[in-house]
């Protein structure tokens, strides 16, 4: 087994990036000091996400292509949320010099993969030895000449709707956490989320208001919303439907699924707001914007909610 | 003392955005799921390195504002070695949960000094918890309409031109390695290097051929040129003045001070190719270049170098 040691730093860069296939954005690819990315409209999209090995994934519970695919896909959900394409993703590497040269080289094809799948390249970084594996990705984006869905803009009388998957990654964390392996659909969630990257942008040319992407928990991100916007938003977990796969695991665990549904992060999916009858197709009204009586809040049916909102790291 | 577990990730982003002053080109600064800068002429250039705490620095040989300024300047110094003008960073970090929010602040204000001298902002960013200190910063610039500066295009006949500081870093880190504090110069000169950000672009106007800037040592930087151009490197030892201070410090430390110009690197001057005549004012011409006779590669006075290039991060 050859390590990251024995390869070396330009050794490793070489294995992960010679042969790749760039999208048309990546005007000049790795090997330079920087690379260049297409930014048609002026203006660049640009966000960083840190995952860190026993934090964010344990290579006892995801495969290293896995943890790649998750790495970008945290990344490039922040991009679509603000209404943008991805275009490249850039990667910050630490990790052990005793590292296996294949676990990295399946970590760049996570990337890789989900990067593409995007529509977007990986189009440059870094890696320095360190005492933990720690990905940093920056994703860039561009809006196609169009204004950026920020958290500011839900304005009273407005809907909230839902694209995507919530509660999958926390339910499949769930499991994991209990020292079980399966079942595979919720397991995989927390592995790999399934952002709806391309309702993103289909959501700004539908005049979404304000978007989010669901990183640490539906209630927790709409909060981020509510506190932008100076809005107070309202759930109503009648819309908020419990898939069976879901229901049947947390019926086996003895927990209330809603509060995956409520509270786990990581499946990022978008939420935003619309006005009444704009929300396109794929998305799902949950909820709605009023005028805050007080401070900006998240309620649940009308009612403050009872419990921790969602992640924040350190907390 | 307020550690991060205290204040959570929320109020450490707060703590280090709230107040900042952001250039022009920054069109949407730090808050939402991404950051939105100008790239005035449809084109981003993009790059990322990471410093680990232990490998890259050490909190009892630099203050944490001076890491921040290093993190900073070894990006910002690629996006100048395009030829490019530097607009923004964002910055991954992981940090143990019990590190001094102080500690951060000073790392963060480092960061935003040394981006702001070098007329970029700090758009964005995450911070998660792990076992070191690792600082994945990417920085984006702007081209301005001009072509890159890649390490490509150096050709048979031109010179090789160099502009800021080499040695001055590797002098240090020897210093320190020895247990000394002082002389402050090249102990500082470790700590935070000076890249010549604006020299970069001039370099560009006045019809640089190749570019790179020196973060693995002379030799080593200008072997990825020779490889990348097709050509051979000459460098001439004439040219190399070594500065009194720099001498000094090798007399009293007993070592060649050549070896650390020739293979010091972290100082990050830019070196260049230039058609005779066209280095600006500014650059030193150090060498020439020569079509290979065989391999491309980098001599010193006309012959192979004896010894190590400079620094393969894992090799």
């Amino acid at each position: 087994m050859n390590t990251l040691g024995d390869v070396g730093e330009f050794g490793l860069i070489r294995r992960v990036t010679v042969g790749r296939e760039q999208p048309p954005t990546t005007l000049l690819g790795p090997g330079d000091d920087s690379a260049i990315v297409a930014a048609p409209d002026g203006r660049v999209v640009a966000c960083t996400d840190v995952l860190v090995e026993g934090v964010h994934f344990r290579l006892d519970w995801s495969t290293p292509d896995q943890v790649g695919r998750k790495a970008a896909a945290a990344n490039l959900a922040d991009v679509a949320a603000m209404g943008a394409v991805p275009t490249a993703l850039l990667v910050g590497l630490a990790c052990p010099r005793d590292t296996a040269v294949e676990t990295l080289e399946a970590i760049a094809s996570g990337l890789w993969a989900e990067a593409a799948g995007a529509g977007a390249g990986v189009v440059g970084g870094d890696v320095a030895s360190g005492p933990a594996i720690v990905l940093s990705v920056t994703a860039l984006g561009s809006l196609e000449g169009r204004d950026a869905v920020t958290r500011a803009g839900a304005r009273p009388g407005e809907v909230v709707a839902l694209c995507g998957r919530i509660g999958w990654a926390a339910a499949g964390l769930d499991v994991l956490h209990r020292g079980f392996r399966s079942p595979g659909a919720v397991v995989n969630a927390h592995r790999v989320p399934e952002p709806p990257y391309a309702a993103g942008p289909r959501a700004a040319r539908a005049g979404a208001t304000s978007m989010i992407d669901v990183s640490d928990g539906l209630l927790a991100d709409l909060a981020h919303v509510a506190t932008a916007s100076g809005v107070t938003i309202d759930v109503a977990t009648a819309a908020l439907t419990v898939p069976p796969r879901l229901a049947e695991v947390a019926s086996a665990l003895g927990v209330d699924p809603l509060g995956w549904l409520l509270t786990g992060g990581e499946d990022h999916a978008l939420v935003a707001t619309f006005p009444p009858g704009a929300a396109p197709e794929g998305w799902t009204v949950i909820g709605a914007v009023r005028a805050p009586e007080g401070e900006p809040a998240v309620l649940v049916d009308g009612a403050p909610h009872d419990g921790p909102a969602g992640w924040d790291h350190f907390a």
